[in-house]
């Protein structure tokens, strides 16, 4: 369990921080990366930040990468009005790659620092219908990058591990809870306030509540 | 053949212009995306946007990827010197994950534009042992993008058209020059000066050099 190192992708949602947490139970000592993508809220960024700080990581990267050059996202343009889906299709607030660009930059990063472990917070239950969040993606990308990388081609695989794959909501905060993470700092609303308060309506912020809710938990959010 | 559109990595070396040049021979209307990542030789972005204007293409994106901030490549970190390898190893002029980030922004470029052809001027044979430019890097890559992306999910797969991957350096001049490019504009160089000259001792300009005088042609190179 010693020296144990992992690159963390991380957000500032819940989903990112548990993850964190969840890596650092299991002895890695983690570097974390964010990226200000132009997304509506910046206030993710700042989270990303107090929880690098308060789980102790080697170093936190905050890396831009301007989306709004190359996508229509609602994500990332403000013309674009997010509107919660109630159908299978995949929604407005999808940004095209945008985790295979940010595993790809973590996995750059990670080699440079002769990591193979990565950690996403990726989510296929409670999630919005993004391919980029599937285990079946998420298995392929690891074969891909084991392909194309020195690391992987020398024999020191990459793993991309996604311990929230395949859970609901409400158990990654039972996980969190008994991780001991206070969620309080986290940012899930699409279009969060700069100090950090959720609209407390749009599709991020509807999962959340419920998942307080159905955990009979106090809501760890600040609402506008 | 008509409205046939795609997405070219145009680096503005003697590969991409090849590829270009081989796309539009194809009936392809072309987007280019040139990465200005912090590589040595700023000339190479000039060549991408003359033969972008050259090709007719509908627009020629120059997207900024700082890789500085987390690679240690000689290609992008000025203290490191570019010498030749004689051996099988993977040089100093790697740069980890390099054509998986690329190509994720241009597939990422070209969702947005509904186009699902992408083509990249990889190179497995007079290539320098980059594992992200082999023939099955790219197979896996355009699998794992077809499971990741909403396009691929949605039954638009995306094509990773690699023309060149099994090619040599000399079979590629043959094909441009019957394809009608001129090279003279094209850079190869690692440390080619801002008004594209080029050194005329590092590996690709070695490789350059030799693919000329093995098809008889005359060195279509400006050297300092």
């Amino acid at each position: 369990m010693i020296n144990k190192k992992a690159v963390i992708v991380l957000s500032g949602g819940m989903d990112s921080v548990t993850t964190l947490a969840y890596a650092k139970d299991r002895g890695f000592d983690c570097y974390t990366i964010t990226f200000n993508y132009g997304q509506r809220s910046l206030a993710e960024i700042n989270s990303a930040t107090y929880y690098s700080k308060k789980y102790n990581c080697i170093d936190h990267k905050i890396f831009n990468i301007d989306f709004t050059k190359f996508s229509n996202s609602a994500l990332t343009n403000n013309k674009i009005e997010i509107v919660n889906d109630n159908d299978d299709e995949i929604p407005v607030t999808y940004v095209p790659m945008r985790n295979i660009i940010f595993l790809s930059i973590a996995c750059s990063w990670a080699e440079t620092n002769n990591v193979t472990d990565i950690f996403i917070g990726a989510n296929a239950i409670d999630y919005s219908g993004y391919p980029d969040c599937r285990d079946n993606f998420l298995d392929s990308y690891e074969k891909m990058v084991n392909f194309g990388s020195k690391s992987g081609v020398e024999g020191n695989k990459f793993i991309i591990h996604r311990p929230l794959v395949a859970m609901k909501k409400n158990d990654i905060i039972k996980l969190g809870h008994s991780l001991g993470v206070n969620y309080l700092q986290t940012v899930s609303c699409y279009q969060a306030t700069v100090d950090g308060k959720a609209c407390g309506i749009c599709e991020s912020c509807l999962f959340r509540k419920k998942a307080f809710e159905e955990n009979e938990l106090a809501d760890e959010t600040l609402y506008i």
